[in-house]
């Protein structure tokens, strides 16, 4: 086995910046070279800067790794996780991209961006392909890959292979999502214990825009948006990790619920085949118990790296309508990074 | 003021039997005469029968009241609210009927039925009319009167100013429901604490088949359903009283979101135009804060009587979306049946 | 009906502010004057400068209200109450006091001063003897007065009939804390959702000191502590307003818990006598049920201004146990300064 | 290595029988040799008698296992494990003890029996002794060996070092009780969400009467109980799994928070030394920061079978007082009887 890739964890610790540790700090391909977090952090050991929120071992046993400066040049690895808040993130990470580094970000700041991959590697390992035009574009060495808005992560994840098998000219989503979404100190307990909040700044936004990007075609210099309508309903609930979304889809040919099962069941894609160590073994677990799945009880399978999808049935308006459920900080936040660097690792990039 | 008129409570014991007893003990129009539970409570003290959930004064003031039997003749009364499950109100009802009384319901045994009235005071007082129809087609003195399942009145309570106003093709509802809609004991706190449950059986069915009943039109002895497709999907959510509802339609028109906001905000219907004692001031409570309504924050209000929507803004799907919330045990339930029982004793049949 | 008194409130726009102006904004003694918050809200309207979070009419009716400045002389009112952090406190408060102006303070930051009255009119209105000699030493013309922290309000509340009655020698109290004792935005969701934190700073402290001096005897120019052992154990438990407490106390002359029972069923101070507008009628409800208190069905009785004890039995170490529970924001905050208020109104010195 | 022992379970469909099923599943001294519940059940398959409620593999990969009569003839194993009701309990364990079994019980039916162990290995282990007495008592081939109540249990692992290096004089204990406690349904989610119930039936007893014998002297044919005084105040709190204690002991020397911190951190007991499958490595984990331990992040390690103790400090009533916390349906019920059943086998008695 060929030596491990270093690589720098930027925002290292917050909540997401955590979970990349944690995966990190035993990974076959990556080894943690550089932690960052804020100016006033640096110099001190992670143990010492850092309020650990996860359970397993504490700060992935590297509590006294020092944490290094916000810079390139003082904290370059040739891959970089990203956990910073857009601010931050639209500084930073073009300067480590040009610098040299392939930087997986978790950010939203350039996700939209026409040369920038929006990659989940189950749905669109294609569009890897516009590294080479972003690389062009910036005349930079290394690049930017996102990964998307949690929600729409999990959505597109059900989406992928319906829109694969049959086309889906029009999604409604509506969903019910955990407050570790919001980061920590994040959802006082004062707003949402026994309550449901009916607004989610930005999120609809987000999952209707980002979704057709997602689900779009690969041509070589952007990507082809897919040509159907989204529309999201976006909820906090008082639940602590998992998003729940009711998803109707219109699909051509009107397929019934027995194919849509069947074809979300028998789903296999790039990162199956290849054997990457963060995907999971089957993507979409479809649930056959009336009331399942269920976020406190299925979320947490496969590292969170699977989705669920159970209740399929006709819907009188659309087709199809269903129960779909995500992990939001590991399928939508680090594992989903942490996955898109084992894709472009195994195509060379990386 | 005239005499008081008696009334009979079936299944007194139960929590919304509770909130009907809580209703009545000072109510201008009706006065407690019968207390109905199951036949090993009869003979029993009211507090010696049944635990008292609600706050306020226990037992509405009625704990020596001693309880009546489960016969139409052993506990008539003019007018009857039941609290009743399905089994039960299969038998009770129909003999309280037979034997002359107005027996307002809040079980869903009967509200399909040809000749039974579903009603929504504000939306479809005219379907009080059915009475007639349905003594003649049973050879009744007393009939029967439902109000519908607590999801769908909440829906329709939005959705009948934009019906009237605009006409509505087609609605998609996603609900966040509270654990008291299951009753008590109900929901165990095992499978909800922290947790979304995307099934509550035949929820979905009886919001898709009650709301064109409700929304249609009186033609003497049957009610012409509205011509829309409604579909719903229905989940539990570890919130206490009140249903938060995602809503999304389409609208003839096209109106816009300020359009559809003055039309609910503005509307004025039946119950408040006779000054029910039951009834809202205002039905429709139209928020312009981003982030409500909030169940736990906005649903008491006016006794739990009103509904509230927020955020109403363009579907690109189907035209318009918004948050609408509603009191599941009041507005849904208890509130509804006497708001019945109210309008029904203004337009002379009670 | 003489005129009514103008007040201040400092620190209007939190959510203990919050609350003094809803209770104030149609008080019969007093009449909003100034608000007053943080310095960048000076000129602000209320409604503009505050989220408002509590349910009933928003702002109290006070949302046009213009923010004053924070200064003694912009914000001058005869009676000042103050819902400041401790930090503010410690220089707004004096100020206002020197100017002449009575302030009754929720803050911690002169509870402990030896000429400072710490307050509970139910319990030891004799204290508010201390102004004298507070305004001897500082020559102010005005003075502070403070309520104690919310937990040790509500023990006292139980303990104070039961030292008049018996002498306590030995307290040890365990409490279960709502999350709005900690303020907004306060605890965050992700750490108490399902969970118990086992540790509130300062807590312990402020209840093992406060009690003694709140029991404790008027001395002229000081307080001579009750000489009794206070041990507490303080937690953070996912519920909205109130705290519970188990409650463990030895007594002189080892009185039965019925004989406690009666005492506390009994019990009524001087502000029932007075029938202050704020005083609950019964200051202690003593419930029967055996699983009674509950803090979620008990604490909103009375505009949280009584306390509720329940399960008095006997304890094999210390003689007696039993539950109590009170309103921390209200008995334990925004209610009790203005009760302390009232009182010294009554007393003719304010 | 030898054969492994067939085993019963009985009352194998409920919560804790699954917790038995899940453990025994892939046991290295036990196979699964009779699942048995209700009579009604007999026959049927595990998955089609039982709603399995666990994560991990369903019906611990058991779910063709064809449940057996109630029976000692039809069911018999050499060693039984019950997770039944105390009625059931009363009549069949018993009965299998008579028919030659070693009964390992949940179940409080016989726990203060006197020549019946009540057994945690890490603190009594010699109570096994008793197994003599009650052979001979009753002329039976087999015996039951019980664990205690959950609440208790988790107790004493904090109490037996404190107790066999100091000397403990009088416990208070004020526990925060997770609703699993209760069982499936258990407490309704109307009754909990949001609130603390302050009473458990018959908890407070148990946990008072349980730990003097648990921690007292093995003489024979009997248990010389412990000369102390325990005084228990049990809540039930929005919890899913775990129990928190807050308790303060009088201990004879009255060490300091250190002394007690270091007995605690460096104790280990007669499973650990034997290494037993179910025994954790480290029986109490002592917890430095302040705000730990805490029920929801610290109560699943070592599979539920450790305890976690934090904020050692003085108490200026008892002497020392500390949060303790453990895993109720693990180390109070189900792994805490195959602990017993592995020490049992280590000594040659299973």
């Amino acid at each position: 086995m060929s030596a491990k890739i270093p690589v720098t964890v930027l925002g290292a610790t917050g909540v997401v910046g955590q979970r990349f540790v944690r995966r990190l700090a035993h990974h076959p391909f990556f080894v943690v070279q550089h932690l960052v977090a804020s100016e006033r952090s640096e110099g001190k050991r992670y143990r010492d800067a850092c309020a650990w929120r996860l359970d397993g071992e504490p700060y992935g046993g590297l509590g006294d790794h020092v944490l290094g400066p916000g810079s390139e040049e003082g904290s370059f690895s040739p891959v970089v996780f990203s956990a910073l808040d857009t601010g931050p993130a639209k500084e930073m990470e073009p300067a480590f991209a040009k610098a040299g580094a392939l930087v997986f970000s978790n950010a939203s700041a350039f996700r939209m961006a026409e040369t920038v991959p929006l990659l989940v590697p189950e749905v669109n390992g294609e569009h890897l392909g516009l590294v080479e035009a972003q690389r062009r574009h910036h005349g930079w060495k290394g690049a930017i890959v996102t990964n998307p808005n949690c929600t729409a992560t999990v959505l597109v994840m059900a989406l992928a292979p319906l829109h694969a098998t049959f086309g889906i000219e029009a999604v409604m989503m509506t969903s019910m999502q955990a407050v570790s979404g919001a980061g920590y100190p994040g959802v006082p307990s004062l707003d949402i214990l026994g309550n449901v909040i009916p607004f989610i700044r930005n999120e609809e936004e987000k999952v209707e825009e980002e979704t057709p990007k997602l689900l779009g075609r690969f041509a070589q210099d952007h990507i082809e948006m897919a040509p159907m309508v989204v529309t999201a309903l976006c909820h906090r609930v008082p639940v602590l990790e998992g998003h729940t979304e009711a998803v109707s889809v219109r699909l051509k040919g009107n397929p019934s619920p027995e194919e849509v099962a069947k074809t979300l069941r028998e789903w296999r894609a790039e990162p199956q085949a290849l054997g990457l160590p963060t995907a999971p073994r089957i993507p979409v677990h479809v649930h056959d118990l009336p009331d399942r799945p269920q976020v406190r009880k299925d979320v947490e399978g496969d590292g969170g790296m699977s989705v669920h999808v159970g209740r399929i049935r006709p819907c009188p308006l659309l087709g199809i309508k269903f129960t779909l459920l995500g992990h939001n900080t590991e399928r939508g936040a680090a594992g989903a990074s942490i996955l898109n660097a084992e894709l472009a690792h195994a195509k060379g990039l990386a």
